[in-house]
């Protein structure tokens, strides 16, 4: 039954209370965009049955999920949540579906148990429309459930009205509603824009399934705080905090030793082997993943980067797309770029940068060096201060420095040029042509040395 | 009425329990001295009719508040709080003032709004003497207010003796009050130092007042931390920590994202826009401003920092005295000291640093450079590992290089020198002479290879 | 009587859970080894009358205690903690000892005054066997307290058997025992492992010695945090951030400024002056000692670093192994390896590394250079981008820069070379070889400008 259940992302909206250009479900969590988050635990329970409605600068939100493209129903005008649905309601009857879970995009602490458990009441109860509702102290700016003369309701915040509603409870819309479509579908037409805000809203079929006789379910969560959307700024780093905590709780429970775990900020696709050991301050972001045996000390920034086992990264280092094998050294104070690959037993030290080069098995490259569009061998040894200069103003050209070769420190290598193996650059050189394996180049004005007065 | 009412702020004492040289008012709250806290919120009040008493190393002081320096009264000798008092009422009377809020220059938690209810409160009273009292589980070395006998009266805590003042309550003296001067002139000098720290005591007002039949009115403004004063070094950061948070929260209230918001320390005269993004941990210090659209990343320190729109700050960076235009790119690691100007869309990256030097639009230093008294026009690029040597032991000179010239990488160029629009300097060069618009340059060593044995 | 007692440590154990190859005693704690604590709290008590059982990788354990080689015993075989009192027990009584107090290796909170009192109690009540219970709200993996027909025994979780034991209570073995060595010794023969762990335990003295109608002591201390064991990568978080607050705040009693506190991890080696001043995020780890005036800013790392009077470490610096003297500047971005010295007011900079080199008095190295191996004399002023190019790859060597020495910027002091006093070494100079003192030394390509098309 479950594989003719789909499901719907609303995040089409602006957000205007976040002050900011970029569409709502694109701010970031740890990271990653909060739209990943629901999308995350929706496709756990529904596989590609998912489909998300945008609107609000729609090629943003295309661009940063390339993947979900041919699951993405523009709203081209936003005109309210129903008519989101509307908008998707062809597309969820053609592929089949019987029921739809209807999620907000902006609700990223959203579990997909917490969904399932849901999906398991509304189905087993034969609901027609189900919805989740949450108790908060103060029902702010969410809809809020009116149960009276025997059936329910939500209303919209603007639209209140104390006289019809009667006193307000605590009882909330949390804004996740499964819905048998066959019997919603001929309500969408029957929704108004006539209220407050002038828009369709979803939570509208509600009211007029109850009214038509059909099974309404609210179920009841309490205070749950899955169920908790964001609208502002601090809404959003109130649940970029508690995702904060899920996830280092969760490694701490796989056995990683997280020290001063208050300052480590870990995102949701980090991999981290039993063992690993952390210290906080630090960023893990992105796909990064660290084997068994390594260190990661405090002050670290890494994204997306590859860390080997029994690695040690230092202080102060920043990686962004790095591949570290096994057993390096990095840092302190080591900038790795996308495309910095160092191969076993390599190490980068203090005030390093590469971007685009390899060091191979065993080479160093210690102190206050740039490494671009480089390739280095095997135990080569790079010398403090060398730059290599790939960069010509027009294009970017490469330095191959071949295995064991020695470069002298402060050396400037002026790519495209080749260093060969056993070679040996003598200190303060400039080095514009090629060096045959095993050679001594040196490039390096006569010292003159004069008396003064 | 108000306009002829002033405020007098003690802040002569050495503060000995401080462990420190320095004034006690000048140590640092969220970079700001003690001082500032409680002359903002007095000066919101009344203006420039607010004096400060100064007194241990009154120098230092008015040092660090230059614009203070005709609103300084100085206690040659510190004799207590009555005498401070003695010493400014000459000024208080000179300058017409009815009444004198008097108030510890040690509380730096104190805000305007509370003073201006308390001033309420004393005024509608119509009394002579009124002073905030606060409750606290123990009375510690404050004042404690003693009622008995129908009278009200404060005992320092050395003083006190609970044979005559009875057991202690958790009522003590918050520092703070209202004098009516006409009434109180008369009894400074009736202030004796028979006490055991041998200070004239401005509390002993409170008794003398209170025999004579005066008006007295003590506040009882309950367990509020605002009134708490400092008197250790733990007493100090409990109170920055209680500034931080309310300084973070009033941001977050704005609309500003600050991501791991514990570690985020923000000084009390910074602008933020609302939508900017921050992430802790991370200072911003001094008059740091930061336009819609920016980001400041993890690590960073900020101090008179001025970020245009739609900057990002990389992780790493230390910016102090710099300008920063819109779309600029900095960092990581960028070390901007005072004088570094970005214009717009100029990039800083890593482990280069700035001074006193400007990068025009769309220029480039990407990579462990030293930009020292030089100007770098439009759209020009810096090779990495260039040096501007501009110190030749005992003067500084200027480099200035053209709109669109290249630099190539590990260059030392020797002020003073101009590098001409459109110049080309090739890598490794030291340049010592000027180089014309759209030429080349070269200033290396010839390489010489050899066959090693 | 004292002198006759002393303590055993059982530090034999893998710690499987802890996820790592390392003995679990030798895992860290705010950079000192789990160890460490204990014996610590034990030597403050017993001096040199302290034994270690280890086993596990016993060969590490012994090189990160290497003062301690004469008073560990090997239990070759991990058999369980009765068969290491059984290995250890020779040498307890070759010792003249009459009492042996046996700690847990793993319960790093342990502290000298809760022990004492323990031993009081123990020694007054003539106990042959007492230990400590604590009250856990659950009973977890320890060792249950199970008090029935007028005797105690303790039961390890594993075996506890309810039908036998009754119903589990939040009493639990502490793993602390006072065993009066003559009394106790005789039951050594009876432990058997049959049971679920297949150890030896010691806790099984308890039930033996009750059941042979021995004096038998459980010293309930409730919930106190100070016997917890360590078991998981979580408890030891759990401890050190434990321990991290105990240090910090002994600290602050004692006068020191700690801002944003939370985020100060100082190891219990750490010596600090009073009226010292620190901000988090910051590590002070090993033998570092920070004399009286010395500011130490955020985001530092150091160890074993001598910090003088008066000095400054501004933010982002490294220290390792480093000694800086008195009024000195350092940072940010400095990074000081071992051997690196500052003397008296010297001052490095930006990105700056140094290596066992000396700074001598007033000497400056203030931007992108690296210093190894290197003499710096007073008043010595070292260019930015300054490279000492002290390895040749093979063998290491040494430059030597003379008092007020001038090396202009970008240069390459190519070691072994003596820079001498009051020389002038011209900007971007590859140096080979020495200069005299007063000298002015060259060592550049000569510039060619060419006009281009």
């Amino acid at each position: 039954m479950r594989e003719r259940i789909g499901a719907l992302i609303l995040a089409a909206g602006k957000g205007t209370r976040m002050r900011s250009d970029a569409p709502k479900v694109l701010k970031t969590l740890l990271g990653e965009p909060m739209l990943r988050y629901g999308l995350a635990a929706l496709e756990s329970l529904f596989a590609d049955r998912v489909l998300t409605v945008v609107g609000h600068r729609a090629e943003l939100v295309a661009a940063a999920f390339p993947g979900q493209a041919s699951r993405f129903v523009v709203q081209a005008e936003q005109l309210g949540t129903g008519h989101a649905l509307a908008v998707a309601l062809p597309r969820l009857l053609a592929a089949g579906l019987t029921h739809v879970l209807v999620v907000n995009g902006d609700a990223p602490l959203v579990t997909a148990e917490s969904l399932d458990r849901f999906l398991d009441q509304g189905l087993a109860a034969g609901a027609d429309v189900a919805f989740v509702s949450i108790e908060l102290p103060e029902a702010g700016a969410y809809g809020r459930v009116v149960r009276r003369d025997g059936g329910v309701r939500i209303v919209e915040a603007k639209d209140y009205d104390p006289a019809r509603d009667g006193a307000v409870t605590g009882e909330i819309n949390a804004g996740v509603y499964l819905l048998r479509l066959e019997a919603v579908a001929p309500f969408l037409s029957q929704l108004t824009n006539d209220n407050k805000s002038g828009e369709y809203y979803i939570t509208d079929l509600v009211g007029l399934a109850a009214g038509a006789g059909l099974s309404v379910l609210a179920v009841n969560r309490g205070p749950d705080p899955a169920y908790l959307g964001i609208n502002s700024p601090r809404e959003l780093v109130v649940a970029e905090e508690a995702l904060r905590r899920r996830i280092v709780e969760a490694h701490q429970d796989a056995g990683v030793v997280i020290r001063a775990a208050d300052g480590v900020r870990i995102g949701p696709d980090v991999v981290l082997a039993p063992g690993v050991e952390l210290c906080g301050p630090l960023e893990l972001y992105g796909a990064t993943a660290i084997a068994a045996g390594a260190t990661v000390c405090s002050h670290g920034v890494l994204v997306d980067a590859a860390i080997g086992e029994n690695v040690t990264v230092h202080p102060f280092c920043h990686l962004e797309g790095a591949r570290v094998a096994a057993g390096c050294q990095v840092g302190p104070y080591a900038r790795l770029r996308p495309g910095a690959v160092l191969e076993a037993g390599a190490r980068v030290g203090n005030f390093v940068e590469m971007k685009k080069s390899t060091l191979g098995p065993g080479a160093k490259a210690g102190h206050l060096t740039y490494l671009g569009d480089a390739t280095v061998g095997a135990g080569a040894n790079i010398g403090a201060g060398t730059i290599t200069c790939n960069y010509d103003g027009v294009h970017k050209h490469k330095t191959v420095i071949g295995q064991r070769a020695f470069i002298g420190s402060n050396s400037a290598l002026v790519a495209p040029v080749t260093i060969g193996e056993g070679a040996l650059v003598g200190a303060g050189s400039v080095i514009t042509s090629d060096v045959p394996d095993g050679a001594l180049a040196l490039g390096r004005g006569r010292q003159v040395t004069k008396t003064r007065k």
